[in-house]
């Protein structure tokens, strides 16, 4: 069958023959239809992030996948039936996070990740895994059913968020997401009926697909190149919430003067090491008498997946159509993780129904 | 009547007459019994925290009191019950953070502070006070009633903590404090029941009252000039949860790295202004990676001062006494105010029932 995979002494993603998959029992074999690209596919291609499976010499990418059970190989999976896998895998026996059924909250040497960190990914024509680790989706997800585990873990993150404001009457007037790609907009699209107001940080130039969906949505663009992230309360207003989605090392610490009174940061995205001078007086009492946090939050589990359907179900039809602006078939492989600012979401499509 | 206050050209309090305040319509008058000092106050008179009353040449100090109903004016509260005041007033009119009952989560300029921030405080053989703001406590607490208001800020903080950490299943094996403060220790007695070991970090040599205290409580002392905060997991263990409590600039981002997976630090120090360099991206990946998080907190309402009620009637005998170290009447206000190494807690009594 055909994989896509970074090679241990390659450094670009090749199209690679492997053998199909024997699913072990309790894992069902699913045929995969796409499989989207984000910017940890980048990292992982870069070496910067996760590493290959034990004993490989190539890993295939891929986490953000749909598909379909081929075979159910008695699981309660029904053959035909729309999947999509999550991600966590244990690393050997299944630990006490995989056993509470949150992988989520495992520690990063606990767990590995399918397409990233130790385990191969999604983007081959079939797929194995066990029925617990397969979110059956409403068949209307056959295209948009890759937008389901990046919302998956914002539903996560803003879950955390959300309560870490639930001991006293939080307001949600203002909503600021820093970062303009496909996270932070699907992040943004959620945070519509939530909050009153909504912002989205980013430094491009008009025209650009993202400042057109930002605004179709009905929010406010925030051009960091003129508003930087500590500025925004005085030219637009204090946040009830901010959402770090561009791993922008300062970011962490900018949002803390970017939060209203009782407003929570929420962090997703991974920076590198990087060191700076900060205002740290003035930070840790900003925190203080402002009743402030700041809440990490990492990667998702099976329910986060189901509220990410739900979630996608009811945001706009033209949404996920206008996100997902790029499809390429496995043998494009180079156009398809070659970089353009007119892209948004890039899938790659293995087959359809 | 007498008050300890201090003078807007005076850098030490003074204990002075002025007259005995007269209740306004839905106030009571108290007759003070106890009084605490805590670290507040010392900057109070320093100047660098809170401001005087408005046209006022002097500021009543004190925060921390119990004292009995002396005349119920017409409210529901009963002559000689004992009560303890909260701190914070509206500054003018009631707004939507008293409303709610959340004068807590009230910004800093839309609030006043009794005996810290524009308001006259508890230091004074007679208050009104509005009856909503006074709590009624049992008899138990004549005279360890000014641990009242201080614990209920750790309520208040470990509340917000705790919310943090309520969307998955949190482990508590091990609790840091930072600071050997009274407040300090309040809250690492308050944390045995809940952790499995608890850790309180300080700079002092033994023998000392303080270390004396901690390990009466089954805790054990870190001494933060041989073991600093981000070196408590490898000398000791990563923490579920970290209290900041001494308001050291560096504290806050220390905290990160003390934290185990999925924990979290609670900040309650208010430190002044400092710069310094983190190691800002791999801080702000391990709030990212190890779901995280840190919450400020400030203040607390009636309900958490009706929780530190029966956290501390819960705790052992000999704890408050253990912890109230040294007593005085309001005409030694030199030498209630000298510091020194052998006290925890100093108390100024003005009258005993």
């Amino acid at each position: 069958m055909r994989a896509i995979a970074v090679e241990r002494d390659g450094s670009q993603p090749r199209l690679i023959e492997k053998p199909r998959p024997e699913p072990d029992p309790g894992e069902a074999l699913v045929r995969t239809l796409r499989v989207g690209i984000d910017g940890t596919d980048f990292e992982v291609i870069d070496g910067n992030h996760g590493g290959f499976p034990a004993e490989s010499d190539h890993q295939v990418l891929g986490h953000e996948a749909v598909g379909v059970v081929e075979e159910s190989n008695g699981t309660a999976l029904e053959e035909g039936q729309l999947v999509v896998p999550t991600v966590r895998r244990p690393p050997d026996t299944a630990n006490e996070y995989f056993r509470r059924g949150e992988p989520d909250m495992a520690p990063p040497d606990e767990c590995l990740e399918r397409g990233i960190d130790g385990e191969h990914g999604f983007m081959a024509d079939y797929v194995t895994s066990p029925e617990a680790f397969l979110v059956p989706v409403p068949p209307a997800f056959e295209a948009t059913g890759i937008l389901i585990e990046p919302m998956s873990n914002t539903e996560k993150a803003l879950e955390h968020a959300y309560a870490s404001r639930s001991a006293f009457d939080w307001q949600r007037d203002a909503a600021l997401v820093l970062g303009n790609g496909p996270l932070g907009l699907l992040t943004l699209a959620r945070l519509q009926s939530e909050f009153e107001r909504t912002y989205c940080l980013g430094r491009r130039d008009r025209p650009d697909p993202t400042i057109d969906l930002i605004e179709r949505l009905g929010a406010t663009y925030v051009d960091s190149r003129e508003t930087p992230v500590a500025a925004v309360p005085a030219e637009y207003e204090p946040m009830d919430l901010v959402y770090e989605a561009t791993g922008y090392a300062k970011h962490a610490f900018e949002t803390i003067d970017a939060l209203d009174q009782n407003g929570v940061g929420v962090l997703l995205g991974l920076p590198g090491d990087a060191a700076f001078d900060v205002a740290g007086g003035r930070l840790h009492r900003t925190l203080v008498q402002g009743n402030r946090a700041l809440v990490g939050s990492v990667n998702s589990h099976v329910e986060h997946f189901e509220a990410a359907c739900e979630t996608l179900s009811a945001l706009p039809d033209w949404f996920s159509d206008a996100l997902v602006t790029d499809v390429f078939e496995p043998a494009a492989v180079d156009d398809a993780f070659s970089r353009s600012p007119d892209r948004i979401k890039t899938v790659i499509e293995f087959d359809s129904r």
